[in-house]
């Protein structure tokens, strides 16, 4: 139902051992990509995932290391045959970033739907999920997003049989159409849970994170370092440490954390998990590759 | 006394089996970059070459393969901290390409120096080794690069003593300064053969190619496909086959030739190697991280 994988870990600079932080989610043929820094389009490769499939590319901010391999991932999709339209969605100064990047790739085979987000809080309806964009606080504008795939409520076909809806209707009832006078409502229970991501990097905490955390089945959060003697440096680059992440983690409670965006200087990130774990204990330290696979949950 | 090393050999699109073609030319600690694609910084770390050393960059084109990697490269090296000036070396468009790229990189702390190409041949001189620039034909306006270590001539210590040049000025005069009257070529011979690289990627063989590869020490040429029957799309495309380059070689006769920017539709580059030999003997068929090491030949 979406398959996530992380395609880096690193934050600044590419290193040959550790590429740059990437959120790659694919759903039903379809895919969302968080965050295209250079580099992107091979991870991408490396771990098999479609360019032809990506139809949404979500960017937090545009620091080179987020967005400077947009040029070449565009040119690639061309490329690999892509002519439907890409949706771009990104702060404030997105048409400005796009333009200039595409000084190298002025022609492409598809169109690009710019979406510039404004508000604090922002939807995307992209018929199947949900794109959610949330301000959080970097030295420039930078957001926050979740993808949620919605799930219907539990069809009650003891109710359909009362109301007499005619059995061929039924299907199409369910999948959310209205039929000859009948409406969804009238046969379906209360939405069920779905699934749900939390991508978050470049940011001092907030509680905006916490809000949109809660509910997740992944939070990929930043953690910048993991040493405790370097939080007044974290908090100085407007980043996160790893510690801050976990806290946020503990407070939205989602089912499994990612930390990633880790500094060039920091070698191992997996040496602090046993501390974190005892904060927040579904903590993993993110790895180029690393992969999960969601399916709506036995109700 | 030069370190050439090949970062990649790849065209188009960047592969994690095949990063894009770009060459690092190292000496006396300074070094200079031929084309800039979107990895080429994480081939420069892969192979320990130093992002601080480089001084110039040269672009043969502004097709994102050779160039999207910039702004990343560029902003790497100033956290390396880097303060002295980069020059960039490309042809026209170089100012326009170069701002549009540091949408994502607007604060560097060197300054760039941007020398944009407009002849058919020009030469830049950067105190210790000469970047030749030679117009090729591609697409769009498109140049191959020579770098040169000029070798002076052999000090002639009987004709010193005889011209009665007093010992402490000798080192001055070896070194081509004039000292007190005397001049470099009262007592050196005519100039010795140095070390020369050229480098041409993304064009349909012309006669330039032949002329400044002639005396070359190394050849890196584009070879996009081996399979004869590739040739009429090599030609439509503004490219070179593997076959064609080796021909140029063999009208200039480098001491070597490196093949590169391979088409991804090629796997295995190196399996027309025996037919490409008949023709020209030192062919090599690139591979990312191939480095050589020059010094002066004795006389």
């Amino acid at each position: 139902m979406l398959n996530a994988c992380l395609l880096g870990c690193g934050g600044s600079i590419p290193l040959p051992e550790r590429p740059l932080t990437a959120l790659s989610l694919t759903t039903c043929g379809r895919s969302v990509l968080i965050d295209c820094g250079e580099g992107t389009q091979v991870q991408l490769r490396a771990y098999r995932r479609s360019l032809y499939d990506i139809e949404t590319i979500c960017l937090t901010h545009y620091h080179a290391d987020h967005v400077a391999g947009l040029p070449g991932l565009l040119l690639s999709m061309g490329m690999c045959g892509r002519s439907e339209p890409v949706t771009l969605i990104g702060p404030e100064g997105l048409e400005r970033t796009v333009a200039g990047l595409r000084v190298v790739a002025p022609e492409l085979p598809f169109p690009l739907r710019l979406f510039t987000l404004k508000g604090e809080l922002e939807e995307v309806d992209m018929e199947g999920y949900r794109i959610g964009a949330f301000a959080v606080n970097h030295r420039v504008p930078c957001y926050g997003y979740t993808l949620t795939i919605p799930r219907r409520g539990r069809f009650d076909a003891e109710r359909a049989r009362r109301l007499g809806i005619p059995l061929p209707y039924w299907r199409r009832l369910q999948q959310g159409e209205n039929v000859e006078g009948f409406a969804p409502e009238d046969v379906l229970g209360p939405p069920r849970k779905g699934i749900k991501v939390c991508y978050c990097t470049d940011t001092r905490p907030c509680q905006a994170i916490v809000e949109q955390g809660k509910g997740a089945d992944l939070m990929v959060l930043e953690g910048l370092y993991g040493a405790e003697d370097k939080a007044a440096s974290a908090a100085q680059k407007m980043h996160m440490t790893m510690s801050e992440a976990v806290d946020l983690a503990a407070q939205a409670q989602p089912s499994m954390l990612w930390l990633t965006h880790f500094s060039v200087a920091m070698r191992d990130p997996a040496q602090y998990l046993p501390g974190l774990r005892q904060i927040f204990p579904h903590t993993v330290a993110g790895e180029a590759g690393m992969e999960v696979h969601f399916t709506f949950q036995d109700d």
